[in-house]
C-alpha cells in the first residue's frame, strides 16, 4: 500500500517550489502518494503552519509522513528533524513548527537529520524542502528506519503556544487563526468551557467579548445567526470560533490574529 | 482500478479544510484517487460551485464520485445527499449545488444520507465536508451501494437557473460566470444561436450588446481579435463568451455576473 | 509503474479548467499520475511558464511527461507539439514555452501534433489544454510512440531568452522572475560569476546594483542578513537572487521583472 506524504508549506501555488519538491520525492519513491494540506501558509509564518498541520494531521491514515516546511532559517544552523509519534512521522525544520504536535502526542522521538547521503546535491542552500526534507520523506516512505537519518535529540525547539486561562468569571483567550471565510478561531476549547461548571452540570450561557463587541450565547451552526449578526460556535476542531453569517468577521469586526477574547458566564 | 473522487469546494487552498477532508477520505479508502476541481469557489457561492462542477464533471471517467461542498446551511436542517446518474455519483448538501446536473442527466436517483454510522464523530457541527461527505464518498468508492446511505427522495432542492430567452430579433441572456482571465461566459449557447435560423441554414452574423458596448460578429479564436478590442467566441463548453484579447473583459468593460447580454441578428 | 504527467498552466486554481483537463487525461489513461507544478502562471505569460517549468522539470523521474499550456494563440495557426529529450517528454503549444528546455537538452526531437483522432471533440476552439494536449499526454503515457502523433519539425519557435553578459568589470544581467516571497531572481549564475576569476581562483567579493541600491557581497543563506536589509544569495537553482530577509524585495525595493542588475567585482 502506498505511503501518504502530506505537504504543508509557505511555498505558494504560483512558483515551482512545491512542484520541484514533489518531483524530487517521486524520483526517489514513485510509489509515495502525495497529498497537499496547504502551500499557502503565510510567508515565514511558522505559527500558521503549526496550526494548519495540527488541525489536519490526525485525519490522515496511520503511518502518514507529514512534511512541513516554513523555514526562514534555511541554510543557517537550525537543524532538520524527523519527529516520530505513535501514529505518524513529521519531517521539517527544528524551528517550532511541530510544537502543537509535541503537546498532543504521547510518546515522541525526535531525530536530528544528519545523514547527508540521503540529500539531493544542491547548487545553493535556499531550498531544503526540495533538497533535504523531500528526499528524507521519500526514503522514510520506502521503509528506511528513522534512526538511520541521525541521532535522537531532546532539546528540539518548542514555540511559546498561547493558552487560554481561567479568569474569575470565565476564560481569557486569544484569536489564534483567521480562516478563508474570515472566521476568527480562538484558543478557547469546549473542554475549557465545560471545566467552568461543577462536574455533571452545564456551564450555562456565555458572553464573548472581542474587539469591543459582545456576542451572547453560542449557536449550534452558522445559519442559526441572522445575516450580518456576529455569532460564535464550537467549530469542527473543538474551538470557539467567532463568525458573521455569510460575511467576514475579520473585515466586519476588524479582528486580527492575537486579538484578546474574553469569555464570561452570564449571571444566573 | 482506483475510483476517482473529484472535489469542488469553497474551502480555499490556504486553510487545512481541504487537506483534512482528503485525509479523512483516504483513512477510510486509501485506494481512492482524489482529483481537485476547485477549492477556490467564492465563499458560500452555490451557483459558482454548480457552474464549476457542470463544466468539468463529464470529462471524468465513468464511475467518478463528484464531491461538492459549498454549504452555508451546514449543521441546520438541510439534508446531505447522494445523486446517482447513469455515469456518475455526486455527494454534497441538498442546497441546489447539483441543479445543473439535474438539468442534464437523463435518469436521476437522489438519496437522503441518514446512515450516520458512516460519518466521522465530530467535536462540532461546522464541517460536514470532512465529517460526512468525505466518509460517504470513501465508502461509495469502496462499493457500498448508494441505497445503504438512506432513502430515495424526490423533493430535492433545485436552484432557479437563469436561462436565455428568444427575443423578437435574437436572444436575451446573462453573464453567468467570469473566469480567471476576466472572460465573461454567457448562458447563450451555440444551439440557441442556431435555433434562430430556419433548419439547414446559418443564422448569419450577430451583434452582442453588453454593458453599453456593441460587439459585432463572433471570432473563431481569441487571437483573431486585436489587442484591447472586445470580441466574442463560442467557448469550449459551447457558450458564447465575451473577451478582450490579452486583457480582462471584467475590468475593461466593467462586466459583472448577472449582467444582461443581448444577441441580435444583423440585418441581412 | 504509473507514468507521471506534470502540469504547468495559467488556468488558475479557481475555475474548472485544470480539473477538466485532469478528468480528460484520466478518462483516457486512468493510470497516469498527475502532479501539479503550477496553474497560477500569470495569464498569457509564456516566459513565466517557461521559467517555472525550467526550474522544476529535471527534478522529476525519467520518463515524466511535462504538459505546459499558456496559450494566447489557441485556435489560431500555432502548432501543438511534443518535444522529446533524452529523459522527458514535453507537450504544449509551439509558442516558445519550451525555449529553456531547448537550451538545456542535448538531443531534441520535436513533433508537430496532427493526428486528430487522438483529440477530444470540442464544442469550441478555446481549450486545447483539455481537448488536445491532455489527450495526447494520456496516450503518450500509455506508450504510443511520439512519432505517431505527427511529423518531426525543426522550425519550432524559440523565445528571445535574456542572457547575462560580461562587462568590463563584472556582469550585466536582469531580473527574470519574482517569486512568492518577493525575491528577485536574476539571470546571473554562479558559473557566470566564477568565470570572472582566473581558473582555480575565486572571484572575490562582489557588489550588485539594482533599482538604485547597492548590495555588497553574497550571503550564504537568507537569515545571515539583518531584517529589512537587502541581500543576495546563490539560490537553489544556481542563480543570484536578491532578497530582503522576512520582507519582500519586490515591494521594498520596487523591483520589477526586466529590471537591470549590475554585478561588479569589488576592487582588491
Amino acid at each position: 500500500m502506498a505511503t501518504i506524504v502530506s505537504l504543508t508549506t509557505d511555498f505558494g501555488n504560483k512558483d515551482s517550489f512545491a512542484g520541484s519538491m514533489k518531483g524530487a520525492l517521486l524520483k526517489i519513491n514513485p510509489d509515495a502518494q502525495i497529498v497537499d494540506i496547504s502551500h499557502e501558509v503565510g510567508p515565514q509564518d511558522i505559527w500558521e503552519a503549526a496550526f494548519t498541520l495540527k488541525t489536519a494531521y490526525h485525519y490522515f491514515p496511520k503511518g502518514t509522513i507529514h512534511l512541513a516546511v516554513v523555514d526562514p532559517g534555511v541554510g543557517s544552523g537550525r537543524r532538520p528533524i524527523i519527529v516520530v509519534t505513535e501514529s505518524y512521522f513529521f519531517v521539517g525544520p527544528d524551528n517550532g513548527i511541530f510544537s502543537l504536535i509535541y503537546q498532543e502526542a504521547e510518546r515522541i522521538r525526535v531525530h536530528h537529520i544528519t545523514a547527508s547521503h540521503y540529500f539531493l546535491p544542491s547548487p545553493g542552500p535556499t531550498c531544503h524542502g526540495r533538497d533535504i526534507f523531500a528526499p528524507v520523506a521519500a526514503w522514510l516512505a520506502k521503509g528506511i528506519p528513522s534512526g538511520n537519518f541521525g541521532e535522537e535529540i531532546d532539546d528540539y525547539v518548542k514555540m511559546n503556544v498561547p493558552v487560554a486561562k481561567q479568569s474569575p468569571n470565565g476564560i481569557d483567550g486569544h484569536v489564534v487563526h483567521i480562516d478563508r471565510f474570515g472566521n476568527a478561531i480562538t484558543n478557547i476549547t469546549y473542554k475549557d468551557l465545560q471545566a467552568l461548571a461543577p462536574e455533571g452540570t452545564s456551564p450555562g450561557p456565555v458572553t464573548l467579548t472581542v474587539a469591543g463587541k459582545e456576542i451572547k450565547g453560542l449557536k449550534q451552526f452558522y445559519s442559526e445567526a441572522a445575516s450580518g449578526e456576529p455569532g460564535a460556535v464550537i467549530n469542527s476542531s473543538g474551538y470557539i470560533e467567532i463568525f458573521i453569517f455569510k460575511q467576514s468577521a475579520r473585515t466586519t469586526l476588524s479582528i486580527k490574529r492575537g486579538e484578546a477574547v474574553k469569555l464570561t458566564l452570564q449571571p444566573k
